[in-house]
């Protein structure tokens, strides 16, 4: 018998290393000769470079960037192979910011520049991004001045830092763009399919998360809006309607006009990363969760891709906390939603005994699946 | 496909009747077409009568009765044909008394009579008893007097109620007991296995608990020893160190002298007078559970013993807590124990919720458990 663990993390309990390695203790426990593969994921949010550079045998290499308000930061990405994983979110991260920090008409994407900079010089060609979490609006001008170019207004002066400032712009002179971008494949992680502008758009969207008030927002959609015509201008690109443009405060439209890059899904995304499809060769079931799932995010969440993309092999999610409308009935593919928790308890000691919890109830779900026999491959 | 339900109640959330419910309805969430018993379980304990009332389409009867100070109270039996069912502890149980009330040495197990009096009025062949849980230490002389027996001194004089008394007991006069005593057949529900007297007898290892202290303990041993010497003498029959002797204070052991009584484990009896063998006759499935399920008390409990009395018929035991150890190596017998909680919660949500949370674990363990086809009957 083969069997995947492949679930996500458990938020603030475990990591998803440290889950795949539960349920396969929870395995082992009941069918010891099973052959079992550990396939940590991610969403492409925060962690999703840890766990792939985990998955893949790769290794966590610490940049020295800036985050949104150009303050020096120590970041990291991971390289395995010619391929990095980059979380922009740990360089420009809302993350780093307090709350009264927050400005998105001033925040700059720049320290994304310096982790692809670092990935180009360990000779990545491939990127997988991370993109969500940043506390930017600059439609990627902060990383793309990183990487070379140059945001001019009317008189040929560069403009300031920040998403704001845009309104401003002019020309786009990308003469001096790092050649290596030619040869760099950017696959983005987004489960955002906002445009760039308008009321979907990123600014109206996520700008008042990130400390937009209703002028900041019209102000920043504008500014963006001038950004758009320049870089249409400047590329022949139209990318201010594509899907997911407005990830990031427009760094996603950044990606989409000078790169050679495409958007999925993070789940997705990841499974392709660490070869989900080959794992489920032969496989007869798979493992897979997270700490909450919930009927309504259910969707774009890793148990929900894992299950839909098992292919006919049996799927169980498990969970710290269950929907009981998911539970009633399971998301497509999944077999069954199962709880970790053993009785009632609080948050503290449920997040504490999650590895134990976990191993539990693979332990237990495995007893009941194997209740009959599986019928043999043919 | 058969599924038989024989749930105990799941305490200060569910009836055994209300979890038998619950797991049909879980049921039929996942296989419409099954065919359900519903057969909620007891262990003699308390909830015995109405569970088996409920389990044999019987009859509550309100008895007027007396605590065990003696103090007036409706209690009830269950009639089913001519089979009652009597718990002991509904007339004179501890649950009746403040703990300041509690005094075994004159506590009376008066009301037991009225009890076995109502039954017999209504024409009953054979008792089933829940013995436990009683205030009382008086080896039954409190019921026997009810039933028209006298327990006399040295002078003749009738003793006056509770186990203390019977330090001067000197004769048992049975001619006014009660004649369909001969026709009657009371099978005991108890789970307790001590003799009568000494380290292990009733007075020592329950007198505390019914307020007893160790002067008081010593004393009703004393007067448990002369009670003993008087019916062997009276009856022919040595039952000071039967197994069960010790029950409830020494009812046992007057049942076992002047009755044609034998004792069981509870469950195992609840088990026979339901009709446990028969239900599982072509069962594919059985489902038990209880609120609690701790390895220590695991032995004696409703879900352990109809696992082992189910014969190869897999069993799953659901219950609100499970204790660690029994979910890693499930009682022989069961497939799993599964846990009904679907998240962190405090006990009283767990509670209010605990039909639902049974209802929803039962589809999730039986989607699991259908994940493959069960081999057709041969």
């Amino acid at each position: 018998m083969k069997v995947v663990c492949a679930p996500d993390s458990f938020k603030e309990s475990m990591t998803a290393v440290e889950a795949a390695q539960a349920m396969a203790r929870g395995v082992a426990a009941v069918a010891p000769d099973a052959q079992v593969v550990q396939l940590p994921m991610a969403d492409g949010g925060e962690g999703t470079c840890a766990t792939l550079a985990a998955a893949m045998d790769g290794e966590l290499v610490r940049v020295a960037t800036c985050d949104a308000l150009g303050r020096d930061l120590e970041a990291h990405i991971a390289m395995a192979g010619t391929t990095a994983i980059i979380e922009a979110a740990t360089a420009c991260g809302l993350e780093h910011l307090t709350p009264t920090e927050r400005d998105p008409r001033i925040a700059t994407s720049r320290g994304v520049a310096d982790l692809i900079l670092a990935a180009l010089d360990r000779g990545a060609t491939e990127i997988v991004l991370g993109i969500g979490g940043t506390a930017t609006n600059d439609a990627g001008a902060g990383m793309l001045t990183g990487l070379g170019a140059r945001f001019l207004d009317e008189d040929g002066a560069q403009l300031p830092a920040g998403g704001a400032a845009l309104v401003d712009l002019a020309r786009i002179d990308t003469a001096d763009l790092d050649p290596r971008l030619a040869n760099l494949t950017v696959r983005i992680a987004s489960d955002v399919d906002n445009p760039l502008l308008g009321a979907d758009g990123a600014s109206a969207v996520y700008g008042p998360q990130k400390g937009a008030d209703s002028h900041g927002v019209e102000e920043l959609d504008r500014a963006l809006t001038r950004w758009a015509e320049v870089t249409e201008d400047s590329t022949g690109k139209a990318v201010r309607l594509s899907p997911g443009a407005g990830a990031a405060g427009g760094l996603g439209a950044a990606f989409l006009a000078f790169f050679n890059a495409t958007l999925a899904p993070g789940a997705e995304l990841v499974m392709d990363t660490v070869g989900f499809d080959e794992a489920l060769v032969g496989a007869d079931l798979v493992l897979t969760g997270e700490g909450s799932l919930d009927a309504q995010s259910a969707a774009g969440k890793v148990p929900t891709r894992v299950a839909a993309r098992a292919h006919g092999v049996d799927t169980i999610i498990f969970a710290g906390h269950v929907d009981p409308q998911l539970s009633r009935t399971p998301p497509p593919g999944a077999r069954a939603v199962v709880p970790i928790v053993a009785g009632v308890g609080d948050l503290e000691t449920a997040l504490t005994h999650g590895a134990a919890n976990l191993e539990r109830a693979t332990a237990m779900a495995l007893r009941l699946w194997l209740a009959h026999p599986p019928v043999p491959h043919t």
